[in-house]
């Protein structure tokens, strides 16, 4: 068997080893249930423990305030894309911040069931930074403000909350649990599982209960947050595994020291990679530097062939997933809380070798 | 350690052993990608290999025709309860046969988004049969009809595949898998994979590609079966580990000889309960015999205490989940295709022993 390998890639992505191990042994049969998590009603006791354990676990984690309800759902974001606006837009304008591919995509849902204002759209320069507050244009009396936290294909994250009377909605699906956000300014916060919590299949959703029961009237039963709110995640079957393995990795990211620990983990990893970029006369980051993101660094080499070989080369070191986007091309590396500090040393080291053996060639 | 128990649960249920026990075996490391399956980029080729060959594994074991695509979704039966309507109804009318929860369920969904007219429904007699094809009363020109297959919560299931000029819809979340069914009749197949397929967290949509494309304007783009035949149920991240887990499900039921012999499986495990009811004066089975569930069969004792007791009793062997629906109350034994002719064997005499401890003090 090959050994374990770093994993860049952008999502899903890596998981920590010792969750794995503890998922692994536990797998056959899980406590004294005499059963897999993967068989158990979901009605019954033994889950009801999981379950409530993960919410309280994510709501110690991000510190969700009492007038949050933490949903945990099916769909992914681009599910949410639809949800959002059939929840909160009614007859009103939403403003969206569109400053990469998910955001442009979410606004462009969004107007199949309403008014969508751009309050910006970075698309002009390859979505390679995050506007300013002062750039941000609203518009008055907006439903809510949408924005993505974090640009996976374009490497960008926002370093601010913006500033808005409207409610605030953000996708965090790859910037969730790495850094302290306060909950109590957003109306709704919505994550895919996969990048930085838990296998792909389990969305999450934080969302301020007074906000739930203005579904427009096509709005499917099981999107609804009203509905889901009063069933507890449970009008049907929801993705139980997903949910066990967030509680394990939730586990493991309080072992750690938590969101403010990740942040701090998340900045030396970037900074090893960031530092070579930024002493390097070879590569070159797309991202500007006032807008990078502490997730995925996006970068090039000086041709296509070289990012090819510069891939296939990590590879072969174990370093792997480093292709970027289809959409941008070169080469990005995701740098999530599971990724061990050793994994984005070594990539920094790979780096600064293929720099000296192919920096002649040019 | 407790041992493994016998699991009557109607959903999520029992897995075979021998899948958990490859699926823990593979847990950290899968082949030779150097990594978990839960940790795999979905666009990435270790995950490609799984995905397709799931695929071929259904479309094999279902003998699914070239003519309809196979879809790996999520949300479950509850957002194909909306996602059928708003893809399939147009402007026109629906027929829908009630007998149970989850296609009445269905009929109201389908109401947010056009006509319904319901071809049965057998509410009155507490859902204890399944309409002859005769008592169908069928609409003009129906855009679909819908039905489905088995209800999991009354134990009862239709032996026979309607007739009608409409485009048939069926929902077989409880019973796919367990017998050949000629997919060519339908034009649209669904089941959440929870009951007899895999965990919690996959729904299989299996349809003819020509109905796909006409789906409403509000319809959410990730639940228009145009869009989601187009990116091969990709458009966004799919439920990774939950596909997998299919695939090593049905590499375990085509060892077994497949869906024919699920169906002489199916057959003998149910016939061991079912005799324990028909020869007793004890326990009141719910379902009418010519309507009688081979999934879930469905019980009473004299009395609810009795009930109570009887389901107290079982856990104790190791017969767990045998509670009968909210709905419904009394016991009730999901006897899915992973469920052991053992776990039926033992169930059976357990209901023996207990008739005969408690018959006498009636």
């Amino acid at each position: 068997m090959k050994d374990r390998v770093y994993n860049f890639a952008a999502g899903p992505s890596c998981i920590p080893l010792e969750v794995l191990e503890k998922a692994r042994d536990e797998l056959v049969n899980f406590g004294e249930s005499g059963m897999s998590v993967m068989e158990m009603t979901h009605r019954g006791k033994d889950f009801a423990v999981i379950f409530s354990r993960a919410k309280e676990q994510l709501r110690r984690a991000l510190s969700v305030p009492e007038s949050h309800e933490i949903l945990f759902l099916q769909g992914g974001a681009t599910l949410q894309f639809a949800a959002v606006p059939m929840n909160l837009l009614g007859t009103g304008t939403a403003d969206y911040a569109v400053t990469g591919q998910f955001s442009g995509k979410a606004a462009k849902e969004a107007e199949k069931y309403g008014k969508v204002h751009l309050a910006c759209d970075t698309s002009a320069s390859g979505h390679d930074r995050i506007p300013a507050q002062g750039e941000l244009r609203t518009s008055e009396n907006a439903a809510y403000f949408y924005y993505c936290s974090n640009n996976t294909i374009y490497g960008t994250e926002w370093y601010y909350t913006p500033e808005t009377d409207a409610v605030l909605v953000c996708d965090m699906s790859s910037d969730i649990l790495s850094r302290p956000v306060d909950v109590s300014r957003y109306g709704l916060i919505y994550a895919g599982a996969q990048k930085n919590m838990s296998p792909a299949g389990l969305t999450v959703v934080v969302l301020d209960r007074e906000l739930a029961g203005k579904a427009l009237s096509c709005t499917p039963e099981v999107m609804r947050y009203d509905v889901l709110i009063e069933n507890d995640s449970m009008l049907n079957t929801p993705p139980c595994w997903c949910i066990y393995m967030l509680s394990l990795e939730l586990e493991w990211l309080e072992k750690q020291g938590g969101v403010s620990a990740m942040e701090k983990m998340r900045k030396e990893r970037a900074a090893l990679v960031y530092d070579v970029l930024d002493n390097s006369r070879f590569y070159i980051a797309h991202a500007q530097p006032d807008s990078r993101s502490f997730m995925n660094v996006t970068f090039r080499t000086p041709s296509e062939d070289l990012d090819r070989a510069f891939v296939a080369g990590a590879e072969k070191c174990g370093l792997v997933n480093l292709k970027g986007h289809r959409l941008t091309g070169g080469i990005r590396a995701s740098l999530y809380n599971s990724m061990p500090m050793e994994g984005a040393l070594r990539l920094a080291e790979y780096m600064k070798r293929f720099e000296e053996e192919n920096r002649c060639m040019q």
